[in-house]
């Protein structure tokens, strides 16, 4: 599978969210990161280009910092210019159809604000239904999105979680599931007996280890539960 | 009363819809159209210009083309850049309260197609989300849209009903009440006296007047009842 991450961010080095997720990026050939305020200064967008790399990816993904509740407007530049007629939807418009179409938000303000009732009043999933209707109406199939709630109060515990969500949102199918996460953490484990790590990262990595470990004793415990049911 | 009416579309001239609107736009003072992409060709937006003229105005309407569920990209960088906070939200950024935010949205499909299976799978009060929480955080009032659907396809005597709705949006406390519609057809009935209307008009003038003299009857009759029964 290979994913494209294409960021859009007026001053994306001002940013620190952005520049820790910048550092997060996984080192992988099958995976791209593409900032569209760098590419495009002069916001002149290469409609055959960006198409062109669209075709090459399995999964989209737009990073962007939720503005208004909605992208910067280069970004918004770039769904009116490049998702054309005959090419996102339309006769014979079905190059996109199958792909994977997933949000990574940046927000200011805290989670619990995002519901009725809340500063903000309405929750990310209302928000979102401008991209949800972009991703049904081009064939794509929406993925849950992955919001980073307020990152400058993120304690180091925190931001190490958000790094390993992210590099498994980037990488991996089906990101939230047991097995990606166990995938995920056999590699890092086979990868801390070859480096040094510092004591912070190595505890992080075993408390983790320690929770999936613990997951699949539950569910191994479950799946003997039905079986002895059925035999009995 | 007074109305702004912040148009965004990046080849106005190109369309006719627009077009259609500008022509239909009512003579008054009280009454200005502002169109961004017009006044900043190089898309620098002067904030503080753009934060005194809001102050200037109790309905504030943003009139664009609905391109991917949402404004052309000027329209959402104007959000970013004059919507600041200590000026629209936060901390003595009250200088929005209260007034009215309506959106005219200019759709290239069906009415119909808006719901759940329909083409395009979710409704305007759905995809306008975005918008209801910027009117939310500003402490401006949100009014119901006037969405204009499939504006090539009307004939003669949907454009004369769109210009009408479009002038009561634009001009009238309450535009969809029976009142706002009577003071309408009032002003062009003694207006009609004068003129000279061609056919088409003037009996499309006549057939609303019917229509709201009907409305008007069927109200004082329920009203009739109604203290008929209370009399009991």
């Amino acid at each position: 599978m290979k994913t494209l991450v294409i960021i859009s961010h007026p001053n994306i080095n001002e940013s620190s969210s952005q520049q820790f997720l910048i550092q997060s990026f996984p080192q992988s050939e099958k995976i791209t990161m593409h900032h569209l305020e760098g590419t495009y200064p002069d916001g002149q967008i290469d409609v055959k280009r960006e198409q062109a790399l669209l075709k090459e990816y399995d999964r989209i993904l737009f990073q962007f910092p939720f503005y208004w509740y909605s992208s910067p407007p280069l970004l918004k530049h770039w769904f009116d210019e490049v998702l054309e007629e005959h090419f996102a939807f339309g006769y014979r418009g079905n190059k996109l159809h199958g792909k994977e179409f997933g949000l990574i938000l940046v927000v200011g303000v805290g989670e619990k604000e995002y519901q009725t009732g809340g500063q903000e009043g309405f929750s990310i999933s209302e928000l979102t239904k401008p991209y949800q209707a972009i991703a049904k109406k081009i064939g794509m199939q929406y993925l849950k999105p992955l919001t980073i709630f307020q990152f400058p109060y993120m304690k180091e515990a925190q931001k190490m979680q958000l790094l390993i969500k992210y590099q498994q949102w980037v990488m991996m199918e089906k990101p939230d599931s047991l097995k990606a996460r166990e995938v995920w953490i056999v590699n890092q484990l086979e990868e801390t007996s070859h480096d040094t790590l510092d004591a912070d990262e190595s505890s992080f990595i075993l408390d983790q280890a320690i929770e999936i470990i613990e997951d699949n004793r539950i569910e191994l415990d479950e799946l003997r539960m039905h079986i002895d049911n059925n035999d009995q």
